[in-house]
């Protein structure tokens, strides 16, 4: 099997120079493009690549997508600002590419992934699937107190996974006899209680909590460092050519079966 | 739906008592008959049940579930001592009772659970999910100070199957540089150290840790009580009578997908 | 040295039968009395005690005390509803008994203590203690879901007095930049936060943390069971008939130097 | 109060140069030499400092401390590789230069530190006044997998003190009825039970875990980052110009009473 070639766009960044970095370490892979700001996104530009990673900004994100599809280029994304209407827009214009009947895996594939932390996208999963099995569930994010808003987007994300299981399992609330002091009882997000702690000296950490009468179940994963996303990057641009349409979230395409 | 009529084999013994609470407490099932020490197993002293739950000792669990199966009742099987060649007597005697083809719901079942703490097995099914994933991985398990055997069967079973979803994923062996001391690093099991802390207090926990670099999940489970192991007696009954055939292990019932 | 003698009040009570068990399996202890509901309280009921153990309820703990006191026997009290002004009885009494110069081992004696678990008490001190060293500094309690109050007496007096230590140490609050969420960010106890978890399986575990850049220190306790509290209550009678005066929390007679 | 003037030994090193820095950031200290390998240690190049602070290599530490207290400056030593003899030869230096009676806070004072770490310092702290308590105590400790000895030495460290301490208690080995299976059991410390956990992404951890009947204490601690260090680099400059003599760690300039 012969390397993917890789394009990064916003190689000048912080992420963009780790993945470029990670990309021209890895098996299989090879660096073709670095781009940044100011560079044009064309079939010239990305220099035969196969895959373009976007690490740039919110503001030009989605237009790189386009400019990447217009290539006849594979995206991966992992700059934030996605909405619900830029990945329709997105998927839109991969329905354009790819006629209904005529899809495969010569067809694009776009992966937007709001989390790259293997880690933490398997912490998330597995906690939703643990959820109908327990009569209690909370959640705990641990960062690094410089960060402005609480609860993490993570930590949201995985209390309303968590309520869905529940949900589909009939179950109802967790039991809390609480009568005074909610405000020591964290954040409610779609029923589950979500507490936020802020440490000089932790990066980004989340721990879910299960209870049933005489045991417990704790799911913990901590991030110490931006390096620890770069796994889950690779991994997102070895899956993204053998899947077309748009896919969001990198829990799609872990092998978990 | 009518409900599941259950007959309990070992009544009288710490987990049977359990058991019998258990099923006497839950909505849909109907506890039928409680057998005990030099109780004949029988269509007759079955009284009638869907399904007979085994918590008796390793010298007749086997024989038990036999009669059980000729007494056309499924069978749930918490006690210990089974090995392979036990297990495929069962499996024989089951597919002579389920004719090629005439299979189905109709057919019986056995369900042969090492562990019904539905966070010890979520722990080693996530664990072996987890561990192509992450370049270490090791186990430390607790419990009180009074196990004779260490590690425990739990911790054997999580490394084992973290050791083949390494081999699957070709991965080699977890980094490791030491050069001395090799015997505070645990025992060795399929090339995955496994650490046992015996501490009074405990009762048994399970903690699994995967690291990459900058990065680290880590999945605990914590049983406090006897009493933990009941919702997955509940789960097993409420399965087997739809799963011909034999199955060994809670996991195969939980819904994981 | 000869046997303490000791009187148990409240002893059909859950505290109490324990407290009356752990002193006859003890050393060098004696139950020489068992007094509850409608027993009297004096030289001869309470048969030649050194010490009498309180495990009686809000209402009557006060007076016992008084009454042992005037019996001329050393007190442990275990009972909850106890304020400023029913301890400065309680001094105050015990002023009368023992003149000032006249004091020593021969004086009587009295511990009260709000909570009999080492782990928690040696908790809540290394937490004081760690205090002064760390630019953050918050709290974690996780109980039973059947608690009708938030956050725990032990979480608040812990975080008071990390507030205290820190305020002596010249450290203003923890560092936090939290714009919006605040309430997932705990409860403020005089500016330490302390966030309160209920889950079912729990019985009453605390978490403090510690953090400087780069750096953690985790103070973790856990009480899985009443009988935690019987060596603290073993070492409160040993304790206090060497120990003239009133005492109040178990810390005191901890040998922490 | 006037500035510290500190010079720091080895100062293009790992540690020296973060010394450097935090030593100009701090209030109240002030950087007047940086020597490294090759720069002779006199009064001139010390250029007026009250306190060296040694971080080289264990073939001239001693030797350098020795030119330093000829200097009449007192020492903060970093550097690894004392024993006994070197300890002595200091303290005899020391002594020489303190004669019986004039000694006050005129005299020069050296603190050697294996462990700058507050966080690591206060567990082991902790756990030495903590052990007394308890029926069983165990140590984990967690590093990277380049580490090529195990236990770590403050792992050895935290363990020697937990002996030391039950054996002044009174308490014999922790329980443990293990029969088949040590090799998961750890390395035997004087009689404690430590294990070395090494997985990728960690830096240096430890947890030291206390159990009885229903109870648990665990205290733990993190080092993420060699940063860490630092603020005890500081504490033990500020410390040790009032503290004539010879000190062997960081815990005996904290304040833990």
């Amino acid at each position: 099997m012969s390397d993917i070639k890789v394009a990064v766009l916003g190689a000048a960044g912080r992420m963009g120079t780790q993945a470029c970095a990670a990309v021209e370490a890895a098996d299989g892979l090879e660096l073709v493009a670095s781009l940044d700001n100011g560079d044009t996104i064309s079939s010239e530009t990305l220099a035969g690549a196969d895959v373009a990673v976007d690490f740039t900004v919110p503001a030009v994100t989605e237009a790189n997508v386009h400019a990447v599809l217009d290539a006849g280029v594979h995206a991966v994304v992992g700059t934030t600002g996605w909405d619900d209407d830029s990945r329709a827009r997105v998927a839109a214009h991969l329905a354009e590419l790819s006629p209904r009947g005529t899809g495969g895996t010569g067809s694009l594939g776009v992966l937007i992934a709001p989390n790259f932390g293997l880690s933490a996208v398997l912490a998330m999963t597995f906690a939703a699937k643990a959820a109908r099995y327990f009569e209690s569930a909370e959640v705990i994010e641990l960062h690094h107190p410089n960060k402005v808003d609480a609860p993490s987007g993570t930590a949201r994300h995985t209390a309303a996974a968590i309520a869905v299981a529940r949900a589909e399992a009939g179950l109802g609330p967790s039991p809390d006899a609480t009568e005074t002091g909610w405000e020591a009882r964290g954040a409610d997000v779609d029923g589950v209680r979500v507490h936020a702690v802020r440490l000089r000296g932790l990066v980004a950490h989340e721990e879910i909590l299960f209870g049933n009468e005489g045991e417990q179940l704790i799911i913990r994963q901590d991030s110490f460092d931006r390096s620890s996303f770069m796994p889950g990057v690779l991994l997102a641009i070895r899956s993204v050519v053998s899947r077309p349409g748009l896919t969001v979230g990198l829990e799609h395409v872990l092998d978990l079966s």
